[in-house]
């Protein structure tokens, strides 16, 4: 498989790190045909994220940018308000916790005192909530040409990544025109999402001209987090759910999907896809420039 | 593609059903040449799960077998003992929830409302018990013939299913020596797994001489929901996470990955492989007879 070249790469804001140690790691094996083999694994630890003095959920993550994650995790569940202010982010790596400080208590807090106290568990709010979070939200009306898709593809999927490295793992990158700023990857199954979540509340970025660029499949919950982000488009080498694709049409998110090589289908906001590319110019994803998974992995999911 | 014969999908006691009208749903969409298409996409709805008067958590389902992922879900995370008596499983399907009812009260109710007044969420305590429950399980020895892999892994891919319907869904299968039992699909993570470990408990089946077949990740998760449920080998066509293999290591678990044609990797309990296979024999895996997946679906996860 042919890299992206350096240019390309420093074009990123954040861009995966493969090399990083704590990141993988070589586990012994043996093959089909007996052979001892080595083999680079993804790492998988838990973070348990607290607000304030709340303790919120314990995540199963690579373990890279644990307080974007932390951060991202809140705001895409709608936990952390747009005008409430982060005082602090505590990361402690031994305890494997990372602490969200605001001013003053939450309303989450509120709610989830006095929802644990008659049903016992959070998970069914926390569902809730993103759903009542996302009430009233209509995304700006962002065009989307044909030409910095196919662009955005070819450049992500030429670049040096875990995946690319060790596989079984997940990618998700923001982007703006043509140009993807920060790629984000992790285990768990929404934490790439929620990583660039935090990074873009913590950095104070707009969402309203960015597209979001996934590897994951287009479920309903992708699309809730892409909406409560603000950012109005979202597309993704896999495929869709027919609920994902509901709620993209009734919140106004351009969703495309299935993109591989020239091919892709557009499924919400057809009628803001600008087509400036010549599908048959891009022509089929060349097999050495395929994503590794193209051959290797299985399965469109997130 | 060719498909599975009649008689090798007899062979199943659950098989998928790709035409089930509740499960697919065809959505109008424009594709890259920008012509009109319409395609199948998977259902997902929320079920929220109960045990007795306890709401234990909503999860995104598919939406068939919601007894069996309900009592699989509950069993898998440690709520239901082995010995604890279902004396019903409730679903209303206008309501979406399910409520699983057993003799008295568990001790995860217990531990829940504790746990619950204390730090206010469950999903931590959720995953301590789940590693709390692995606590000196040792699985029982199983020799896994390779030929039963090769095997397994053909007439599974070539199985008709959601996946070959709609994409974008999970699947796992319940095997015992060179036939697989039960195959379920879900697009929630662990769906799958859960419903299977529901169907396993309800209808009293036996464990120690069973091999999980995947088509997600080995992540952590994914091998504690094996261990779980006493299940001694678990092969996949993706690949491991080091924490996924740690455990496997650790609780005597037959692990295999990146299954694909001839080719898969050994990671855990090699020692119980009978290798009477001659991988060349079995050769890479035929274009046509590849799941979509390896073609257009993007990433190796779960």
């Amino acid at each position: 498989m042919q890299l992206a070249v350096e240019h390309e790469i420093l074009s990123y804001l954040i861009a995966p790190d493969p090399t990083a140690p704590r990141l993988t790691r070589v586990v012994e094996g043996v093959d089909h045909d007996g052979k001892a083999t080595q083999i680079s694994v993804v790492e998988e630890r838990p973070l348990t994220i607290f607000l304030n003095g709340q303790e919120i959920v314990t995540a199963m993550t690579i373990g890279d940018y644990p307080e974007y994650l932390a951060v991202g995790f809140l705001r895409n569940q709608g936990m952390l308000a747009d005008d409430e202010i982060v005082q602090g982010v505590d990361y402690d790596e031994e305890l494997e916790t990372v602490v969200v400080r605001t001013d003053g208590q939450t309303t989450y807090e509120e709610k989830l005192k006095k929802k644990t106290r008659t049903s016992g568990c959070a998970v069914g709010t926390v569902f809730g909530d993103m759903m009542e979070g996302l009430e009233g939200v209509t995304l700006p009306d962002l065009p989307v040409k044909t030409s910095d898709l196919y662009t955005l593809a070819a450049q992500i999927n030429r670049t040096p990544s875990l995946y690319l490295e060790a596989g079984a793992i997940h990618g998700t990158v923001l982007c703006q025109g043509d140009r993807p700023l920060v790629y984000m990857e992790d285990v768990g199954r929404h934490n790439a999402v929620d990583k660039i979540a935090g990074w873009m509340h913590m950095e104070g970025v707009t969402a309203s001209d960015k597209l979001l660029y996934t590897t994951g499949r287009l479920t309903s919950e992708m699309v809730i987090k892409t909406a409560m982000m603000g950012i109005p488009a979202l597309a993704s080498r896999s495929g869709f759910t027919a609920w994902g694709v509901e709620i993209a049409r009734e919140v106004g998110l351009t969703l495309i999907g299935r993109m591989r090589g020239k091919r892709f289908v557009c499924l919400a906001g057809e009628e803001r896809l600008t087509r400036d590319a010549d599908p048959d110019a891009v022509g089929e994803e060349d097999r050495k420039h395929r994503r590794k998974s193209a051959e290797t992995a299985s399965h469109d999911s997130a």
